[in-house]
């Protein structure tokens, strides 16, 4: 840690920090410069942390020098995290697939939907029961009932299903119903429900938030797995820019910054991550480029009746097409599809 | 609501959009262009989101006439509403101050803040026992504890409290010793939290999301006044944008816009907006300057030791003297003090 | 072009706007509704911008429905442009790739770079003559004597040469040493030195600004077209959000935009687009696979002794190692190399 | 300058570049970790910036310590400059108004603004007469017959006038009309017309970029400062977010940001950093107690037939109300008005 001093700072102010960090065990250095003294604190700094050296009044700014997420880092775990959806892999060169409606809607839209993305090629199913709308007059999902569909159609057509879980309340419906969790853009900060999705052994789809940068991603991540369970999966989905031309900006160079940093497969969701449905496959098609270990994508057996995000949605067409055309791509990059 | 079509949309594709307009009792409307053909719907509008027109694959775009929003909406209920936190008003020429630490750390912290707090003039205290931290490796507040200590010190004081409520499963708890809920930037589109304090009569101080427009704050308040409590606060405590010389970007902008279309009491945190403790001051100026109804700011009676944001936290004396100063600015918007 | 009146808009001030719109020969219409009042004007809304409507106090909004952008649109012109420099073309499934260092150093350096990224199998060579740069103490280019070795290494190498013009005063010298003309991020608002170049037949890479929105970047090509000169490339080279984990957000939700709206060929700029030399590789292959027509990327023959953006130039072997990479997603898309 | 190498990185690697730091007379420091190797180079990091260590492949990031600006740097001159237009002055305390319509129009139009803000008090008079905007089908301004009307109005009412200067090749003529140059926010990064404007003696108002960081702003300001021009009036102006409710986001923060950190007066534009004219007042007030040394205000006698920009354009009426309402905050921070 490397903890600079305003140009007002004395040599005796210097000395109080340094005696600080000494106190918990690591090693200060002490920099005087002609214009600025800055001080250095070697060892594990999330030691130092508790020191709140950041409130000193003449302390101008602090650089950390170690990641502020240590369980998700590659540093501390070189080999690439492989992680089974009742059985279907990803990461490590294995490639996944999950889709479907944005929202259940009711029992003949899922198995219609399901039917379409497995017969494409589709591993996992996907479809919401809680929704979490910006609205209040929009609709909010199916609850347990949607729950109930998804389970039966997924045991029907033989595929695993995701779906968000948006509150702690319902960790335990959802358990009983899903193959895998996710936890939704807006609920990336909600960090009590992932401290007891880490509790679980069951994967965790974790989206990244509108505001969130990778770093802050990675620290959720981390609440995860510090609770005990490895089993997550990020997902790339498009934050909040200037831009308008597209509901959201897919930040693709995310793909490539996780996978140098962290070893937890990553995936990416074109969907919201444009929110136009003729942008959706190219976008893929760059995910999957940039080292995307997978796919998240909104396929309705009838996107013009949609109740949620039709405009984004792919038809069964559209959406078999687009998994002929993948082949290429991820076999241009080394995946198992 | 207008529809614009794509340059392809044949003139039958419009008429059975314009069926569909008229089936859900609206006035439909016809307007073939050179280059585009545009379509109209005239009523109201939230009836029509239930068509769900913009999955149509021959529909462009769509521009609402009206705000998504309605209750909260200065059109629908023109006065400016006045919010009482244990007697004490918000809104509609009141001024409301409140101050007090980031977290509660202990009794005699929050004691120790509290008493200079209310020497100084503020009329609410604030205390987090609950703390989101974007670190699993950070202080995470004194929970249970946290708040029996807030809710002593609030009766000995003789100030009302208000503090943050994380998650579902502590609303019950929360109210038993707070005056007031707050609900936290990154908690503002937790929906289900929303409505349920929308069935209590407790004032509710929402506070925007770091990547919320000012359109969803307005939304997340209509959550909760639609479920039956009028008593929301809003806060504006800064956004996230490319600008990292400052914690955050704090949108005064949002001030007047929201004083023009919403009759909500509306706050300014200028602790969080800055997250440096020599700008509180002048933004909190600012802030009254150009229309907020009151001020949140986080005092720490030795901000040195704090546990968490003490690099923003003002000590008493610079919060005595910031009250002083105020007051010119309070007067010349001719807010009651 | 529809417009919303204020709620506290009469009849009277409807029919003042309506006769304005009439007055210009465009067809107006009157839609009241319980709440609003919308107006609507017909024809080609480049007339109606004269009357500046926006200014009317009673207007609140107002929604255009054509494009702002006509020139380049794809509506008016269906089929993709083809832009050849020097006979090299891209655009209608031509790839092409241009490659070279950030600044011109030296003719060692540049003859070094230059020949590398030729045998690679580059069709074009880049290298700056005059650098804008943040600070005033960084290497500002070597000017006209840059300008001279680049014209040099491209003849001796047969490669045509790109280089930046940033000036209006500098246009007649660029254009001697260079087959193409680039803009850069900072001057794609410089709309004198747009005009100039729509003066000229000689192609212009236009690059995206990093607050400008797709249509602002579509916009600034305008002025160039509407000027005369067609053979204009559009550049995405990453815009600026909050993410700091990466130099700018490469924005490739823009290509496929860009392709639907527009036929002009685009190119992606992965160096500037991460600022990271291990996410050029990544980066540049996910812009093929969602459609960019060709790319921009930075090589040096040393990237440790660059005196400008070394941490985001590939070296000569990487670069050969990419455009190997590369041929599969060409191929995959349907480009030709 | 801190130096954190990658894991990777041996101790050969950290001597090659702490002899690289020795040789260009710095002080080097080795300070390895368990998990990390930090360097330290002590002393004017302006020359170690030619070493470019983050090309380095085994450098991971560079941390400064000393602020990439110098001459305009508070801790380099601890008193605040006052900037004089004609011999009114402004920082140091003085307050000063600029006010009138964002395009000259024509010698009535100019006449008539100009009387009306001089009798409400303002200082100086401001006009375009070259307009930078988006589309080349909007007005762009009258060029030289501009100049000429702003400069006998400004001879006429006897008040100084300020105009945007967009081209090198024009900075001649302006400087015969005008009493101050403008550099507007898409010129920010203009380096070459920065330089120019550094060899006058006339002072330059320069407006923030709408992407551009505040330290961005004092690196552009320290292009002019550098070339021997002291006179600068930096200009917050409202940079681009995610917000769409206003035109831009007014970047208050930046103000105390600046006062603190820079001895160059600052003044704040709210006509272009809100874009709607309700919210003038409201931001203006905000800007002066947040520590602002003048106010930029777009009037127009009559904002209906604005050319440009009518629908943030205060009429004269509104002015001479805010003028007087303005007083209050002027004196409550201190400022001479």
């Amino acid at each position: 840690m490397i903890i600079v001093l305003k140009p007002e700072a004395t040599k005796q102010d210097a000395e109080e920090i340094l005696k600080k960090i000494e106190s918990v065990g690591l090693k200060p250095l002490y920099m005087p410069g002609a214009e600025r003294t800055v001080l250095g604190a070697i060892g594990d700094e999330r030691v130092l942390g508790k020191l709140h050296l950041e409130n000193h009044p003449f302390v101008d700014r602090i650089t950390p020098i170690l990641t502020p997420y240590k369980l998700v880092s590659r540093e501390a775990h070189p080999d690439s995290t492989v992680v089974s959806i009742d059985g279907v892999q990803i990461g490590g060169g294995h490639f996944m697939m999950i889709a479907g409606p944005c929202a259940v809607e009711s029992y003949e839209q899922m198995y219609a939907t399901s039917q379409a993305v497995k017969k494409a090629g589709s591993h996992c199913l996907r479809g919401g029961a809680y929704k979490p709308r910006a609205s209040p007059y929009s609709f909010q999902g199916l609850g347990l009932e949607g729950l109930k569909i998804l389970h039966k159609v997924s045991e029907e057509i033989g595929l695993p299903a995701v779906t968000e879980v948006v509150e702690v309340e319902d960790v335990a419906q959802v358990d009983l119903y899903a193959s895998a969790f996710q936890v939704g853009a807006r609920n990336m900060q909600n960090y009590r429900l992932l401290k007891i999705l880490g509790g679980s052994q069951k994967p965790v789809i974790l989206k990244r938030g509108m505001a969130a940068t990778v770093e802050d991603l990675l620290l959720a991540a981390e609440y995860i797995v510090s609770e005990g369970n490895p089993n997550v999966i990020l997902c790339e989905r498009g934050i909040r820019t200037f831009e308008t031309a597209t509901r959201n900006t897919l930040d693709l160079n995310a793909i490539p910054f996780i996978k140098q940093h962290c070893h937890l497969p990553v995936i990416v969701d074109p969907s919201h991550g444009t929110g136009v449905r003729e942008y959706v496959a190219p976008m893929a098609k760059a995910a999957i480029a940039c080292g995307a270990d997978g796919l998240l994508i909104e396929v309705h057996n009838c996107p013009k009746d949609a109740l949620s995000d039709g405009q984004q949605s792919l038809n069964p067409d559209e959406f078999a097409y687009l998994m002929k055309d993948l082949r290429f791509f991820v076999e241009a990059v080394g995946l198992k599809m």
